[in-house]
């Protein structure tokens, strides 16, 4: 008997390797001392910090998977990874230094690995961030049949006086929304079974609802916010970023609110894209619920200051970014009210 | 219909996040900035590097996990990753920082996921390594019951001119090969596929040939080479560190062989575990491909100068440590001979 009677092919798995290493270098930086495949990968610190603070976060993009099984298009979780990875450490104020992959499969596919690293190598050159290594794992018999998982790893690194404090966060600050590209990561089990289980749609169907066919419209890139945000480091503008992930509005607002502070946000300030819409009617899903679970349009929500205001919209406005002053920080005790 | 409709219960997760955060405490170090459950993990870096370069890897446990949801023991599994992640980075002299976890199962259940997170935590603390953060997945519909899947994160540090450099190995330095603790992550595929498919064994049977219980003896847990070693990070003997795991003494020791060098490795030096040979003998396997799949009862090679030879042997007597001297590197183009 052979490893690969086993269902493991050593072999595929080192072809897989070598497309892999190619999408890597793309994105290293100069800090990167090794390619991929040592055991370690080596990442030379800049000395441009005082007081260095490394980042850390790890992810999955959940079952926005099985969207990318029934399509057979691989190339966008990866993406989904890497941008929702930099903007948990955004939150900090962090840049992105370097980033792994983990992927298992119940059967090792040299293309399907190629074009689901492809996606992170796309992220990852989108964010300045460097592919320094990661795992293939074949595991027969645990996933079900063209099932798979994907989990990233990201190091950032802030100065240690630049990260923001919500301390500062005082009754009269201003949240702001910004735009979210579709659903990003999260709520994908309760979506699949309002619009597999019970609507038996398919991913190749058009909705006119949301004027868009079903598997595009999951499968759309979860939004990085760092090219727009970063630049605002030195500033100080931002105050507190929440990253609008699994718990929604209520549990990632909650985390930067200090202990005397609650905030008020009013849903009519922007526009809910139909998607959410559609799920809300489909689902017979209570409209709090639905701000607990999806992003509503609004993927990242920022605390700045009253007397900031003019500048940080002028800031997006020269951007070209759309934006929405979506409620009001009040003195409470860590409460996240929404008025629907 | 709400998201715990969908198979994935919120409040589960936040309640196993109150574990968590217990377990992950006990290995802070006094670098760590944040609690567990932050959008990113915060860690400062201490000033007592020159020239520092983070080293970091990834790794899973592969379907070694299967035994563990065999014999319902899920508090080892944990353990195995961080010494698996803790061996990788150590071949290049790196410390380890901190550690995180991503955890996936079909259905979140408290309990289990606390089991998980007990090994990683006592993983962490035998390293001097502090479990920073993690994601909890809940798939429904992705794994086949019972499964779940771990995956760790690992970031260390060296100094930039203590990295081992493998072009100072040459002809006549020695191999030595230091004791595994049985199977360690690799080659479960193939191992249950003769125990369980071909012999119909049970995790609960006792085996004469192994003198151990089959679920006792799979579970095993990776061992750490990192307290044994790390001490002589200041004196430069230990020119090069082969961790023995996929791809087996071929692939692992490649690794480290400069373009002028190749090596010869004589089993006879040291006695194989009798699981080995009875894989071997079961499973009907050829001598070389255990060679390439198992870590044949050593779980790291060093590649030391005959000059040190001494210094380290009595090194490795003082910490009361087995050791085999396995091999001697040759003038050649990077191959790794085995004589069986």
């Amino acid at each position: 008997m052979k490893y690969r009677d086993a269902g493991v092919n050593v072999k595929a798995a080192q072809n897989a390797v070598k497309n892999i290493r190619r999408l890597a270098r793309e994105t290293f930086s100069s800090s990167v001392l090794t390619d991929i495949g040592s055991f370690g990968a080596l990442f030379e610190l800049q000395k441009k910090y005082n007081e260095p603070v490394l980042v850390s976060s790890t992810d999955g993009v959940g079952t926005k998977l099985e969207i990318a099984t029934m399509t057979e298009r691989f190339d966008t979780t990866g993406h989904d990874l890497v941008n929702h990875c930099v903007n948990d450490i955004l939150t900090v104020g962090a840049e992105p230094l370097f980033f792994l992959d983990y992927i298992a499969t119940p059967k090792l596919k040299e293309k399907m690995i190629e074009e689901i690293v492809r996606g992170v190598s796309k992220g990852c050159k989108e964010n300045n961030c460097s592919l320094v290594g990661g795992e293939m794992a074949e595991m027969p018999d645990f996933y079900k049949e063209k099932h798979y998982d994907i989990a990233g790893f990201i190091v950032g690194i802030v100065e240690k006086k630049k990260i923001p404090d919500i301390n500062k966060v005082k009754p009269g600050d201003i949240l702001i929304g910004l735009k979210s590209n579709g659903l990003h990561t999260n709520g994908f089990s309760l979506v699949r079974k309002i619009l597999f289980k019970k609507l038996k749609l398919t991913v190749e169907e058009y909705v006119p609802e949301i004027k868009n066919y079903i598997g595009e419209e999951l499968l759309r890139i979860h939004r990085s916010y760092f090219s727009l945000l970063f630049p605002l480091r030195e500033s100080e503008i931002i105050k507190g970023y929440a990253h609008i992930t699994g718990g929604g509005f209520y549990d990632n607002i909650q985390r930067i609110l200090p202990h005397n502070c609650s905030c008020v946000i009013e849903t009519s300030t922007w526009e809910v894209p139909p998607i959410f819409d559609f799920l809300r009617k489909q689902g017979n899903i209570q409209t709090e619920e639905m701000y607990r679970t999806f992003n509503m349009g609004i993927g990242m929500v920022l605390i700045i200051d009253a007397s900031n205001k003019e500048e940080f919209e002028n800031y997006l406005k020269e951007k070209e970014e759309d934006f929405y002053k979506i409620g009001l920080v009040v003195e409470g005790e860590r409460t996240v009210e929404i008025k629907f």
